[in-house]
Order: structure tokens, then sequence, then C-alpha cells
């Protein structure tokens, strides 16, 4: 039984799984290679094809992944709280598996072995459907991760790959409520809202980031600069990097020409007061400001005082992260507490919302819903709870 | 704001409310009056007709079970866990509100006093549905608490009543994922059915309670039987009564008769070997070992060994409470271990699973998900958390 599996046991098969992907190299290799070409003869987009694309070097990332979450601690069995009740009930909250964890991810094909190491390290079945266009990398990876599991005496079937992968069966995957306990898409909105629109089985969404960075009137304005910067262009393409500035109007006219020379080669799109201040910005519309643009573009906002500012982020963000650049306690103090999101941030970037940062070890993706987990996803989102009642006869009167 | 509104300001608000609804009483039995009147006129069963029945005695509970929540700390602002990275920036994860919490209940006019007191303590803004055979009484007493509400300076539509009470308007209300961040039903099982049905809302469901009492080869049997007779009789009519015995055969001559005397009054459906110990137990189907009866019948069945009665409880149980009865600490730690249920119990009764009883001073329900909350729903299961970083600086490298 996978859930009350020793960590000796789940680490054993972890280790053996990653040496056997490294073993199967070959024919991973070799699978991935039909995936590859079958996507390029269909013309697909080149990023599209570097992502589904294996190299012996990510096969072995892929194994020290799993190494690495071998050698977290396991989350199963900890006890997160335990009381005594007058009548003598010693009362634990102990921490279990959820169950059946269902993933549903596009073109990558490490994510099967890495949902995999996380899923089991916590004592969960993982039941994984990738894209179609993957599908031969995935089985060639996944039969690596069953014969570990095996070597290392546990069920091959705490890996269930499906090779069922049209659209429909994909909607009909979101509807076993009676196999899933909890559904983690990894993917961009078309799949987020396939899954608001479909899904009966219980999910967490890895969500939006339209992440602000506001520059306040008490900033250290080389600081901010720093951070935003880093914020913006560290990494576009992911969803803690920001993608709003709000600055403070008393000091607009000294940080926004620094901020537009530091942040050149990003397309600005800003309102009419920042315009003033750097004509070089474009008009931004509402839409701009809602939208999560994963590239090398940034809205721009000024405001007059820190509760247009809280507004202005609480109305455009999606609860992922938001920064603050302040050296006032008390602006640092209502920011964090009146803004409504994952992560809020006091004088750092936006970028450290992430379960590595976290010190998480590994994540299984960031939350931006509000119930089960919020933020960043490690071993301990992918685990539930469970009261254990110890008596010696109590009876309710 | 609710969500950051002062434990003493929210305090205020639910003693005055509770003042409010004694001061309304004689309105508030005046509206209960007509609804009750309709209820009766249009046939609704006594026991329907009693729970909608409002009484002097039962505002003056209703107000009490107010002030008792303002005795209890406050979820909001609880620091739940913090710690410093290399890099010097400080991760605290802070218990916040969910924001709205949205419950469709039935009958009882009360639930819409209970639900919005815990909503209000743990600052979130309650958008309650009751059914429209209480509409007139449940406006009545809307009207009190948003009167408090506002007495104490806060936003009366801090609770918001649908008057809308159509089938149709129901589920429209489980589909507002713009305004509804955590759904609670309240109710039975056409309501658990619609919400998995037609919900597009996160929710956290208050489900059934098929729980079983084993009592095991090892059982303390006098300690056996009062468990087994205060779970199944000392109030059947609830989630967390046992409905279900199973015993370990090599007790089974000893106990069943035993049990059978000590439940007169109960019917008994069983297997063949139950039936064969006790004649006068009735042939139970399948279907009875998987029914919730919330009424004075009780299936039973005979194992031979630990593995069987967790087998037949996992199998048949709904993740409500399980309990054995044991001496033997290997088959306690086995059945605390391997039963997948919100609550295990060792030698005492299933009753405890209850907010009171846990010690949580109320509870809005019992969950028995896995996501978000699992068991007795207090307080802090009504909120949500939000990671808090400070920094001085930090860039990601």
């Amino acid at each position: 039984m996978l859930a009350t599996a020793s960590t000796t046991a789940k680490d054993a098969a972890l280790a053996a799984a990653a040496d056997l992907l490294v073993q199967h190299t070959p024919a991973i290799l070799e699978a991935n290679a039909t995936d590859v070409d079958r996507a390029e003869a269909s013309g697909t987009a080149a990023t599209v094809v570097d992502r589904l694309r294996l190299t012996a070097a990510r096969v072995e990332a892929m194994a020290d992944g799993l190494r690495q979450v071998a050698a977290l601690p396991d989350p199963v069995g900890e006890v997160v709280g335990g009381w005594t009740r007058p009548n003598g009930l010693l009362i634990e909250k102990v921490r279990v598996p959820l169950g059946v964890v269902a993933i549903i991810y596009e073109n990558r094909p490490n994510v099967t072995s890495d949902a995999f190491g996380l899923c089991l390290k916590s004592g969960n079945a993982a039941f994984l459907r990738g894209s179609g266009a993957a599908l031969a990398s995935n089985l060639a990876v996944a039969a690596a991760l069953r014969e570990g599991l095996e070597k290392a005496g546990l069920p091959a079937d705490a890996l269930v790959l499906v090779d069922d992968v049209r659209h429909q069966a994909a909607v009909e995957f979101m509807r076993l409520r009676e196999y899933i306990d909890c559904l983690i898409p990894r993917g961009g909105p078309s799949l987020i809202k396939a899954i608001l629109e479909n899904a009966t089985v219980p999910y967490v969404i890895d969500g939006d980031g339209n992440c602000h960075v506001y520059v306040d009137e008490s900033a250290d304005l080389d600081q901010a600069l720093d951070i935003l910067v880093n914020a913006k262009t560290q990494r576009p393409s992911v969803c803690n990097a920001a993608e709003s500035l709000v600055v403070h109007s008393s000091v607009a006219a000294q940080f926004l020409p620094r901020a537009a020379a530091a942040l050149s080669g990003v397309d600005l799109v800003g309102d009419e007061r920042s315009q003033q201040v750097v004509p070089s910005i474009a008009a931004a519309t509402d839409d701009d400001y809602g939208k999560e643009f994963l590239d090398l573009r940034m809205s721009v906002a000024v405001v007059d005082s820190l509760d247009q500012a809280i507004a202005h982020v609480n109305r455009y963000g999606t609860g992922h992260t938001e920064a603050i650049c302040t050296t006032d306690l008390a602006a640092a103090g209502r920011f964090t507490r009146e803004v409504d999101a994952a992560a809020v941030v006091v004088n750092a970037s936006t970028r450290f919302t992430d379960g590595e940062q976290f010190g998480f070890g590994a994540e299984i993706g960031i939350s931006t819903q509000k119930l089960h987990a919020r933020g960043p996803m490690g071993l301990r989102e992918l685990t539930t709870v469970k009261y254990v009642i110890h008596g010696d006869g109590q009876v309710r009167a």
C-alpha cells in the first residue's frame, strides 16, 4: 500500500528510478526523436519543439531531480498538532497522502519524471496525462520509472500514464471523481480554462501571475531600480516575473526616466502621467493592466497615494506576488495586510515566489487559489491530514 | 475593509448583533410565524416544520452562539510559520480571511446567525442562501445582524442574504466564481449532489458519515459495548453516529448477543455469520453496508482478521469517522494508519468528531473531503494563508 510505504522504500524507488532513467537514455532519446520528428514535420513552432526535445543531459537532469526529492524530508506522518481534551481524549492531527494525484501537462517530458518524484515521495499515486505530441517520450520515461518502483518492491501502478491523448479523453479525465483525489494542471490559459469549465474532481490551479512592483514615495530608488529590473527581466517568461510598475507621483519624475533607461529593451505602456515624464512610453489600455505578458513588455501607472496603489494592485492583480519598495514601516505594513495575494513582498524581487527559493526543495506548482494551498506547493501541499484519536472508553454524555 | 477589521471591532459587532437579535425577537417571531403557517398549510412534515420554527428561547440561543464566537480566539493574523533564507529574506506564513464565504442551507433559520458569526469572526463576508420556506424568518434575523454590524462601524454588507429563492437561482449562486471564494453547503444528499454537478466555485463538502465501529479480537468487550451503544444511539440522526458494526469472528459469539440486547430498539441487518449468532438480525444487502441510515438501524458484518476489517471499512466508509475497539497496540496502529478517513478513533465513540468536542468552540461543518480542510471545520478552516516576505533589496541571480 503506497500511502503507508516507508520513507526508506520510497527513497529506494526514487534512486532506482533515477538510475534506470539514465540506463534507459538510448531508448528514451529514440522515442523522443519520433515525437520531435513528427512535431517538426507538422510545422510546430521551434520554441515548442525545444520544450519537447530531450538530450542525454536533460535525462540526467531528470534523474538528478529524483535524487534531490529522495533527499528531502518525508511529509507523511508529520504530526501537525495534538492536544488532550478534558475527558482525556488525545487528538492528533497527522499528515497523510492525498491518495491519487492527477497531473495534466503540456509538452515537456521532464514533467513526467518531476511529477512522479513529488507524488511518490508524498505517498501519492501519480496519474499523469501529458500531451499527445510527447506520448512516445512520456511512455519511455514512464517505463523506466515504473521499473524503478518494482525494483524497490512498490507497485508499478504508483505511476499510471494515460495513453489516450484525444481531447475528449482529457475532459473525461477531469471528471474521474471516483479515482482522482486532486488534479493539478501544469499548462497555459487554455488548459486552465478547460479545467474551470469541465473539471468535477478537486483541483489546485497553478494560475497566472500579473505581478506588480510598487515604488512608494519613500522608496530607496536605487534599490527599487535593482528590484524592478530583476523582477521584470531576469526571466520574463515565468509567472513570478513582474508585469506592471506602479509609481507614486511624488517620485515619478525622478524614478521613471531611470526605470525606462534601465529597462531598455522592454516595451513600456503606461498612463498619461507616466507618458508626460517619459514620452517613449506608449499608451496603455485597461487590457494591458490586466495582462500577464510573459514577455519584455510592462505596464506603468502613476498613483497619488498608497491607497491608490493598493487599489490598483487589487484590481488588476491575479493574486500571485505583489511587491512594494518602501522605507516607510507603516506603508509596508498596510501593503502587506491590504493586498490580497499569495505572496506580498517588501523590498525584494517578485521572482522569489518559488518552491526552491522558499526552501521547499522542489515544487509542483504555485497556487493562486485560496483553498488547500496558496503560493508555492512543495511536498506538504501534496498531503492532507487525518485526525487520530486515542481514548480509553470515552463516550458522549 | 472587513478582512483587516480588528478583533475588537468584530467582537463588538457580534455582541451588538446578539443584543439586537434578542431585541428584535417579536419581529423575528412574527416573520417566522408566516413561514411556519405557510409550511403547515402546504402539508410540510412536522419534523421539517419543527426545524423551521423559532421560539424566544431559540432566538436567545442564537444570540448566545454569537457571544460564544466572540469569546473565541481570532484566527486572522496568526503567524503559522516563518523562516529566514540564506539570502536574508524573512518569509512568514500568515493566516488571512478567505474573502467571501457562501453558505447554502436548508430550513433552520438559526444557520443564518451561526454562519454569520463564524464568517465575521474569521474576517469573511457571509453570502447566505437559505431555503425559500424560511425566507421571512431569515430576512428578519439578517436585519438584526446587519444592524449589529453597522452599530460596530462595520459594513452591513458583511452579511448578504439572497432573497431570490428560485431553484435556478441556487444553481446560478453555485457558479458565481467572481464573487465567492468558498462555498460550504449545509444540507442533505440532494443539495450535495447539486453542488457536485453544478458548482464552479471552490467548495468544501460537509459529507455523509457511514461510520463504523470495529470490535477487534483483543477488545475489552464491556468497553466496546459502551462505545457501540453510544456511537449508535446517543444521537442517531447525526453524521458522526455509527451506522455499521464490524466484529472479529473470534469474539462474535460472545459479543454479538450482548450487542443485540444492548441495542434493543435498533434494527440490525447483517451477514450470514452474524445471523447465525443472533437469529433476530435480518439479512443485509450490499446497499445496507453503504448506507448512512441516520436512524435506529445498523449493519453488522463478521470478519476473520484486522485486514478484512480495514478492507470492509475502506470499501464502505465515507471517509468521516471510523473507530476500533482493541487492546492490541499493533492493531490500533495499523487501523489508524491504514483506514482512510477524516478521523480514526481508538477506544472511544465516533460521536467525538465535532468542532465543539475537538475544542474548536464552534464549527461550520465537518469536511469529508481531502483538500483544504478535513474533519471538523472551525474558525481556522475559514481562513487561508498569505506569505509575507521582507527583504532589503534581494534580487535573484
